[in-house]
């Protein structure tokens, strides 16, 4: 008999809130987690079977940690991918595999490949010089980005005119068409070892303007079947080119024309999945389980309409956190509470979610809206 | 403003699959627990934030674990009572209390307690003599029960005839009359320090008759509603005439006539309630935090009907637990593992339990029989 899941050991590199409820989903199975985190007091620290302090960019650090895994995985996608590259050649799992991070973590090597697969996007073009930003091949207004590192709207900035030039990255970037959507939606698909296949429903998203992280989720979307179907047809295209072991987060646009076009690729549990564990049948880290186990990946259905609400630290506090409004909030009939276990909040950090599960579509809604409004991080 | 929950450390006496999954529940408030097991291989062991090595039963060190946490709580009744009591005096919230904690240990106080409270049980006596077990008080056949100690079957014997008596228990018992039920249900009711009281819908359970454990649970009931309002009532009179701060599991007998019968109680997360994990909109364990915290009960609804099956140690395996059949019922939709992190299997040793969730009773039912004889324990 094969080695079991209940034998094996799975090792993540970065320990935060990702981790932290994949290893919650990991329990279940009897799973040892080991976990590597540049930050001592990361949010998977005490519930690890085996926490490490360190870097995961560092290929020492890296190789070493991998050593002792079975299967090695990710939550976020700025880890060292050379170390990867060499502990798949010694016969270690790496899923997501090396080369899909490789290929995700350059922004410019995800638009080239969407553009050979013919996945929808915005047209873009890789800044090989700085002449390229003003050269009229893209007329102002633009967006330009960072190819590498960027993340929750850092790395991104909007180029109006020539003026703004001045203050570009000075980095390797690409220029992107501003896209006028209507709405940011994402799917999440899995994909097992066996080549198996599935989607969780398309769900909308909100952005915080100020912040530019998802503020607001809401699942399942109520955008027209037909064009669910085609981002949920999307997401599989994807994960097909791509061969991933895993999930993977398609963020996508619709515009105002109905158009789809593909804005991102996370290939790992994501934000715009939370809504999961309570949600549907299956959550996106079960099914990441799942994935990367090569086990029948589970049925992502909705049981009911969803709503997920960041909880991000307020304004003007720095320091331990404090959550002021939890019981008012608990008072409310399927309102679920998800904090991350950080210490110290700072405006707009990511403390925890909150996901809100009602029958009836409006009265989640309101539900969701009163929650956000009532609990405050503060220090 | 006071202390939050996400402040406070909460320390659990036991470390087992109780435990562990209160853990995975507390998690998601940011709560430290701390955890003392005589195991040091404890399911909790790893996903504690403090874990200790060391006795329940001894006054010493059960005190000096308590006096490390901020709230204290069980995940098995037979603890050191009078550390709590200590603990209690200086201050620290004990929940269950310790004096509910006294009496649920003694199945004789517990009986008289349901007499005095005109709690519906069967009539019983308490052994006071071996001369009580013969004298015709209570006519053969009945139940002889160790009034401590007992548990999952456990402590609990036939007196069929005079013969019978020559082998029983050499420890204070009490005679309970043999009671011809048709069903063995269950009621947890949850009350906070406030005085909220709510019942989770009663359900019905199955038990192995070579093992005498709960083996399949069938959640909601489909008994009539009058006798489901009657069952949750006797929970709440229960709970209010203990005045305790915790849930409670109320395990009771329907008998051949309709009637009603308290058999035990269990102060704390129970094997009637692992269904509401995936089955109902709040868990048995999220419900105990939120009593033991005060905070606002959570809605105790079922999402849809759920099956609990036990996944017990195969008999004649003894080792290194391997988990047979696993991708098999994983592959069926709306199926839940939860494995306890035991390394160890035995005959009939507790080692996990599954889920079943499914709109359709009658496939829920189907799936689960299925899902029992494919998964095996074995070593």
């Amino acid at each position: 008999m094969a080695k079991q899941i209940s034998e094996l050991k799975l090792g993540i590199l970065g320990g935060g809130q990702l981790g932290r409820m994949l290893i919650q989903e990991a329990i279940n199975y009897n799973l040892t987690t080991l976990v590597l985190d540049p930050d001592a007091d990361a949010p998977c620290k005490h519930i690890a079977n085996y926490f490490e302090n360190g870097s995961i960019t560092d290929y020492d650090t890296v190789y070493n940690f991998g050593k002792k895994a079975d299967i090695i995985t990710i939550e976020i996608e700025k880890v060292n991918v050379e170390a990867l590259e060499q502990l798949e050649k010694e016969g270690k799992k790496v899923f997501p595999q090396s080369r899909v991070i490789r290929l995700i973590q350059d922004k410019g090597i995800q638009k080239q490949f969407f553009k050979e697969n013919d996945i929808p996007t915005a047209p873009f073009m890789l800044v090989n010089s700085k002449d390229d930003l003003t050269n009229g091949k893209f007329p102002f207004p633009y967006i330009l980005k960072l190819r590498k590192d960027g993340y929750d709207g850092k790395g991104v900035m909007k180029i109006n005119d020539a003026s703004d030039v001045e203050n570009a990255f000075q980095a390797p970037t690409l220029i992107e068409e501003l896209v006028h959507f209507e709405k940011e939606i994402a799917v999440i698909v899995a994909r097992n070892a066996n080549g198996d296949v599935k989607t969780f429903p398309m769900v909308e998203m909100e952005f915080n303007p100020e912040a530019n992280l998802v503020e607001f989720l809401i699942s399942p979307s109520t955008y027209p079947e037909s064009i669910q179907e085609r981002a949920e047809k999307i997401a599989k295209d994807i994960a097909a080119a791509l061969n991933i072991t895993g999930i993977l987060a398609v963020e996508m646009f619709i515009t105002k024309h109905g158009d789809i076009l593909v804005n991102e690729l996370a290939p790992r549990p994501h934000n715009s999945g939370h809504q999961t564990i309570e949600g549907n049948y299956v959550s996106q880290f079960g099914q990441h389980l799942r994935a990367i186990f090569n086990l029948p990946l589970g049925d992502t259905r909705s049981i009911s309409n969803a709503i997920m609400v960041n909880v991000l630290g307020e304004k003007g506090h720095d320091g331990v956190a404090k959550y002021d409004g939890l019981e008012k909030i608990l008072s409310i009939d399927g309102v679920y509470v998800h904090l991350y276990g950080k210490k110290y909040t700072k405006p707009f950090r990511k403390m925890g979610h909150l996901t809100i599960i009602d029958q009836n579509r409006e009265k989640a809604i309101e539900k969701a809206r009163f929650v956000q409004q009532t609990l405050k991080v503060i220090s």
